[in-house]
């Protein structure tokens, strides 16, 4: 860090598999891809580029090769390994995965409806390939699934051979783990708690009321997802205690 | 794309009259537009330099050498045209169109009271120096055009030279086409397509909700503008039914 | 300006007391700086390093050689410094201040409570090292300073030897002199006017309504921060009244 600061909490260091944030590109150019490795590649583990959008991103293994020269894994969306289940394509995807050397993929059903022991079935069949993160809860804000069965889901899927699970929110932040509002479901998290290890859930938590709310609950070490680059740096003050929003919950004794 | 999947909605190809894209910068710096450029040409079909922030706007014929290397047409923002116009500056709008050596214009009466005819008799007279975009609808949330006039103003505008008339939304998605809370006003826009061809018309639609409520509406080459540079890719995706919004919408006959 | 357009509100000019934009950059990658730089210079004219990202920033010297090269100074946010004295560390703070040849600095209380003439006595120590801000209002959106305490605290704080005192807003404009909503607390505003001179007077107005609102109010050049980079250009069209919200409001006795 820059200056010194006394009782500032300790952040684990890369690699982290606690207090590990995943971060989402959605289209960075590649010249804003090397600056966002210039600025964050302390603070970034993985990096997701969302749902589908490597479809259609120009110049796909010059911005691979900026992620892994910084050392910043890289894995495509759920979104575009349902959109190849859906299809009948699961050998294709895997091809993609060989073909742009990845070492991570997604396995999610948010927009599809895939039956669960399937469903960890490729999990497992993946898992022999890359390291695998799957993910639980629906893009349909509809479709509300109870706490019982996200964590029946999160268990199998780990057992199957998934490295973390990722707790569903989209983008937005107003699906899965949180209402409409971007409320988090505070239960579903709790209860969740009770039954899965939290350095094996990653949340995601695009918005900065629902990261400082996991901070406050489990701590500066918390693994958060669906972060979005230019809230890399404000995430790791909020961390930090830095923040306003956390800035007294990690003072503990300190006074004037 | 950079692999294959099956059943994916077919995209006009550039130079495009349908499934247009017209992306709005305010104010991109340089080299932002040049990675803009770098990772969307093949998804924006032309570009506003938005409200008249090329007044202020540094480096301006070097910022438009870029567009035009990249074969993106550029045009300044009604709300400069209107600028010109109420200071009874027209002829100097008329140059500086020259002046930058621009191919396209905007005309437009959101924030002015211009009289109908007065307004076509500029289209007609712009239509002879550049290809002209009309605009209609307020920047006022209080005014509310009927949909018997939207269509009429519409169609004498196209009678009256423009290529293509434009729905108001502003950068916000909460006037025009969209009431305050950004929701579409269905209605208009089911009543206006009855009378104007879809090809004739760019929607403004700023907001996620808005672009998807328009391509289930119209499909994927519905015409859509006001699309913010780091929004082009997202809104690739959702023409392509690649992202959770519109993944079902184009899946058609396919089944697990 | 890149074309002449007549009857345009007369903006101050660099060095400025009035007319004042703060920019708040939050995280911005070297070469993003070089662009907001090229981009917004003559726009710009103070940069904040939002609250204590400073901490975290990695090339932070060469990051601040950009901004100096470009005349533009930089300060530490405010709860940067509360961080500090919260943990008893002032003079370490004064040496952040040398170590990195700062010429401004903020004192504020917006995250602990600081008796205030301990903050006052704060602000003359400061203020012989460097041009002091001084901070008033809270980040708790609970803790409601009515204004006539708004008022003796700004007077005190000028007193004391600030240079200018800022009225709390954060980076969402939801606090201090804004409601949870964003809606300004006008009775505020225009009690806190009939006290202390407006130039002495930052507003931090991070969101579009509030910037419009206090340039309707005060005028094209009053003095507002927290402002976005990438709003800095359309901020100075909204200062000019050549974006709808402020297109009548300049516009004075001319008709079409």
């Amino acid at each position: 860090m820059n200056y010194e600061l006394n009782n500032i909490p300790v952040r684990t260091e890369k690699p982290r598999t606690k207090g590990f944030t995943m971060a989402m590109d959605k289209g960075l150019s590649l010249r804003a891809t090397e600056d966002f490795v210039e600025s964050c590649s302390d603070f970034v583990d993985i990096v997701k580029l969302g749902w589908a959008t490597s479809y259609v991103t120009k110049n796909l293994n010059e911005k691979l090769a900026i992620y892994k020269e910084a050392g910043i894994p890289v894995y495509l969306g759920g979104t575009l390994f349902e959109a190849f289940i859906v299809r009948g394509q699961f050998d294709d995807y895997r091809k993609v995965l060989d073909k742009y050397d990845l070492t991570f993929a997604e396995v999610s059903d948010g927009s599809i409806s895939l039956n669960h022991d399937k469903k960890c079935e490729y999990i497992a069949t993946l898992a022999k390939q890359v390291t695998v993160l799957s993910e639980v809860g629906s893009k349909d804000a509809a479709k509300i699934i109870p706490p019982y069965k996200w964590i029946e889901q999160m268990r199998t899927e780990l057992d199957a051979g998934a490295w973390k699970v990722i707790g569903e929110a989209r983008e937005g932040g107003n699906v899965g783990l949180f209402r409409d509002s971007g409320e988090v479901r505070q239960g579903l998290v709790e209860e969740i708690l009770t039954q899965i290890p939290e350095e094996r859930i990653i949340w995601e938590a695009p918005i900065k009321s629902q990261q400082v709310w996991f901070i406050k609950l489990i701590g500066a070490n918390v693994n958060l997802g669906n972060i979005s680059p230019s809230e890399v740096i404000p995430l790791e003050t909020i961390r930090l205690g830095l923040r306003g929003d956390t800035f007294d919950h990690f003072l503990g004794e300190i006074k004037l």
